[in-house]
């Protein structure tokens, strides 16, 4: 791509120093107009700075967009996903990949409002999130210029990028000079840590990077009780209080914080092909996924359950490697979304030191029938007797295997 | 099946009570000649006076068979199902479910040396176990005879019971008359309950249900910090110390049960057809599995990990459903240890009041590679211009897809 | 279940010898009222013969229900069923399986609306079709009794059969006095046959078994071509000439039939667990597959289809089980549909002694680009160099294993 | 990768014009020495014109490596991919796809031979060839330098190559100065076709496209009978006659040629993202696909068969893709080939114009077993009042859903 072919750029814009680096260097290099857009996903940040910063950086008012998607981001993305229970490699709750198909879709709409031909994200080359907006980027504008500064430009190291800074008087704070002993990527849903000082996966996460979640030593000594409330599959309320979904998330990070819940040390593939360490904090996710199995376990028949279950391994695939917009993506949501419509109740927690405990679960829609359970006698429906026909159909190819291997003398 | 048609069966037997009773009912209403089996699978409990109580209800010395199978369990049940990282609807271990085959098995050898035709169980006929004992039997030996007692008799209630107990002089211990709260099954991988006081899901599981783990909250204030070797797959070594199986999954149990570690309350979809409540006790499974997981984080290939996750929960319910003796369950099994030939190395793990993390893991088989991951210049391998191409080819179909929504107006 | 409980049952009513003697023996049996329900699924069979009969047995005209199910038959089970391309263990296009689920729908139906306490239907004990209609009675009428005569009574030879019509004056036809040397199952679908004549799998199908299709050898020495036009999935025209599911299936049906095309001879495992060889002719079906996998050819994207091929062994499976009904045929059904929005255009096919071929695929809706394809200069969309980053990043983990390999000396 | 880099390059050298032209860019280029390697893969070309052919193109006589392949490729690539039943997209039995990884690992064992730093291949930018080559030159040396002509020279039309070609003394055989109508692979297990004139799906496949196979209307007018025997999943003899496994599959070519047997004309989806249009000829392939289902129908398990055919379509999706080499095709062989322990036993084939019928199939390890089927009195193992316990069981939870559904007034 000649960069002479770029007129128009919408870049997603922290305010950060990073990002104001982009900014400046897209000016400089592309010679392009640009156009910033600045997201409030819950990563904590003011955005006023953000639009001071970019109108500093010479960016025209019109081509300022900020935009509080928290409601959108839960309601969207996060519950979709929560639906399906998704954990990446067994483990992780995928709260950075969930967020940048958003982000993603939003500077394509704005690229599509301002007439730009182009987007750029501040994301490196190593890492799945180039990936994740960048496939974002081309399933919903397949002819936009896609700018990718880490993998294109020659400020390859901390010194470079200062100096390209201080040369076109960007400000930086004192703290930015040097190298970060790690990188962090914050939304509603998580904070996530990696690379420097947490590349060896052998050595301990130090506790300085932990920011959403207070130490599980340190959480309160007794237990907290909460019940959370869904409808066909999403969460709605939080102690029998109605909640908006972000709303209702950012009190489950606020519980789950102080009782030291949601964090995770993991050493994940990566969809661009090698192993990376990161440490995550999902501390309301973390207390979603288990009230959402804990009402799906009493609502949920157990056909529908197992086939959710083998399809989510697949789903979290998917997810994690940005394929959020993929025609695959949206089949097995079509799926899941099927199986929710009953998905609907209470569900009672205990929080205790880093502990997401089940410990009560009801539902007008509950398919636990105590009768059939009971080892009473006068339970109708189930007949003890059926099990010897269930158990003999069930053992016949069995047996049959059995006769061939003593036929066989095996 | 005619009654006079059974020569001589083996009962699994306990001792308790309960095949005791079985234990006379069968010499009484089958006149047949009746082989105890009684096994140590790390339950707990003394087994000789199994071997007393068997003599004084007239069963004969050389009818008696009691065997220590705990290394045999863990070696060759436990260890190959937590290769497959198996967890049954998201989050049972199955404890129960894994041990069921083994005694079947073990059932059926004694029958083939003494010359049984049949085989007796003691488990109910609402539950999965009687499935479980009986589809190892029949795979086992295709042409047994199978007896389920409470599927067949009429002892259907406790009085009942408690009545034909004191006709035939079985011994009945004082707490064993009345109703228990509860019922229990125990081995060295786990203590389930279920029933009575835990049929209500919505109602919390009473204290003194718990008999494997303290409260999370009488655990100690401060953190157990240990490591796990693996080989091939398997638990090796605690803190270097080299273990056998069954002493390894012991010691690691004694270090979750201080620790308040692997409760579980849920309610599960048995495969008769219901929903039901149960509470688990796992302490060292649940510290094996997050070891396991530890590992093969850094000595796994990502493709391999990948359909690992996508197979398990097909593997949990082949456990979960007795089949364990099917040609599906060795098909996966040969899958899954194909996988583990290099998950080998060492994870430190941090256990705290009911919490089990991962703090560390080193292999020297280690996929890990510091080198491509840093934010560094100079890294070889990995050049961040392919993650362009990367990128392109895998949007290629987005693309082609966006094209075609362009085109259509949508 | 004590047959005086039993008021009034629906019975699944052909009109012929074996429907008219179970009639009977619900009659005097159970002493309760027949209500018949006679279905047209395109059986070729007249329907006012089964009228004439019922009413000759004795059921009140008010009690005798004839209905065509032809098009909803094809339209809401058969097109469904095609759009996930299902075939069952490789090879057989669940012709009767399909149908069995929409007869125990109406049964059910007209149960509600007269007031029946039972449905009866007349598979035998052996056969999938029993399980198939009864979990289709239990899904949609849980408190339905259910009578199922060939296993119940005693009536177990053909002489005995005979002399029970022969006493309740049933007609027996000339022919259906002896033993039939195979049993047949009809309808729009397809005609497979089992049983006597077909039991040794190492024999060929006698020649006469074959009612649906001409033999290849027989078929004309000259291809026939036609098109089919789908829609969303669904085929609506053939040669252009838009007609209604049954209509176009029945067309279908012709065009194979003389073609010699649909023939299957097969050893599959039933549910019930048992090795059975069926024949089966589905000469529309077959057609229509071939039709339906070449409109997705070009229509369908590679992740959507991929996944699709992956899901449906599970898809047929569980219709081949009887489980249509169930919330998991329900939710793949959900994402196969998601996935046909698009699969419309135009097939062209050519049928020739038993062979169907694709020759031409033509749509709107096209995802084949010709220019990303071609071996030209001046592709845009596609750049050449792309591909070395693709490779090289999906290569990453191999290198990464086969330097482990190197390191370790192996 | 600098050209001076490369010292030493082994090239996958057919012997044509294009092979020789890349041979001689190589040397003049990158001023290596070049070393040549020709296989036979049963493509049915002598090899010596290659080797002469190198020696006047200035390869040394030490630097000229032909190798029959035919028996290694069959037993250990093809036969393996058949007991999978392997089908990409429903119908492409993979004849080019399994090749490619052999010639990569015999160029790279030829490499570490004679010390050479890099691999070259003649697969063009836009196809899958190039993929599987080098993922298997990196699985198997991870530092080797790839060079891919294709992707790199500028000599983009068949004008430039030829006058490459004239400028460098190869000889150009007459017909291919113009541009060839279709571009070609073949080996033992297929000939595929592909390029300019079957770029339009909309159009028949030209007839003389084809070459390994005659037109099913040319073929004879009679059937051809035959017996495939296999052991363990492998065919191993041919009307009773024990044979290579490259005899083998040359034998059931020239059958299946003859017979006009294994044309597919299919429009699939390229890993590398877009769609294109192939014409397969897998006369053999086809014959021997079908036999293996029919040993497998009556010696395989339904648990293992349902695996299997729940796992092929991700082992058709490596191996299409090229990742023959990697861990997770190898953990899916494991579990196939542990399946076809007892594949073992005879199938007799009909041949006739186009079709492949299973007409009967025999094996000592049959579980297929007439006592089970028959619909006679006195079957002892099948008792058909077990059915109704095994529906009843099975229904449970569709009942209980029902119960729900009527509950809540749906």
């Amino acid at each position: 791509m000649a960069k002479s072919d770029v007129k128009k750029v919408v870049l997603a814009y922290s305010g950060g120093l990073d990002t104001s680096i982009i900014l400046k260097w897209l000016q400089t290099t592309y010679g392009c107009e640009v156009v910033t857009f600045t997201a409030d996903l819950g990563q904590g940040e003011e955005l006023e700075p953000a639009r001071q910063k970019a109108l500093l950086l010479g960016i025209k008012p019109e081509n300022i967009f900020i935009e509080d998607l928290r409601e959108e981001f839960v309601r969207d993305y996060v519950f979709p996903m929560f639906r399906a229970n998704a954990v990446y490699e067994g483990q992780y709750l995928l709260g950075t990949s969930i967020a940048r198909p958003l982000i993603g879709k939003k500077q394509i709409e704005i690229a599509e409002k301002v007439g730009a031909d182009a987007v750029c994200h501040g994301a490196t080359g190593k890492g799945n999130d180039q990936v994740r907006f960048e496939l974002a980027y081309y399933a919903l504008k397949p002819d936009v210029k896609v700018i990718a500064p880490w993998r294109e430009w020659d400020l390859t190291s901390r010194t470079k990028l200062i100096e390209f800074a201080e040369q076109h008087q960007i400000p930086i704070a004192k703290d930015k000079r040097g190298e970060a002993p790690f990188s962090t990527d914050a939304n509603l849903l998580h904070t996530s840590s990696e690379g420097k000082v947490l590349e060896d996966p052998a050595q301990d996460v130090p506790d300085y990077v932990f920011s959403r979640t207070v130490n599980p030593e340190d959480a309160p000594n007794h237990a907290t009780f909460l019940t959370v409330d869904f409808e066909r599959g999403d969460a709605v309320a939080i102690d029998g209080v109605k909640l908006s979904p972000a709303t209702l998330l950012a009190k489950l990070n606020d519980l789950g914080r102080v009782n030291g819940i949601g964090r995770l040390d993991l050493v994940e593939n990566r969809y661009v092909g090698m192993k990376s360490r990161g440490m995550y904090e999902t501390p309301g996710g973390t207390i979603l996924l288990a009230a959402h199995r804990g009402i799906e376990s009493i609502t949920l028949d157990r056909g529908a359950g197992h086939l959710k279950d083998e399809l989510m391994p697949k789903y979290a695939e998917l997810v994690y490697n940005g394929f959020w917009f993929a025609p695959e993506r949206e089949m097995l949501q079509a799926a899941i979304d099927k199986s929710q419509e009953f998905v609907t109740g209470r569900v009672r927690l205990k929080l205790y030191k880093g502990n997401v405990t089940v410990v009560g679960r009801e539902s007008p829609y509950s398919l636990y029938d105590q009768e059939l359970v009971t080892f009473e006698e006068g339970a109708v429906a189930y007949d003890q007797h059926d099990a010897q026909g269930f158990i003999k159909l069930n053992a016949l190819r069995l047996r049959t295997l059995g006769q061939r291997k003593k036929r066989m003398g095996k």
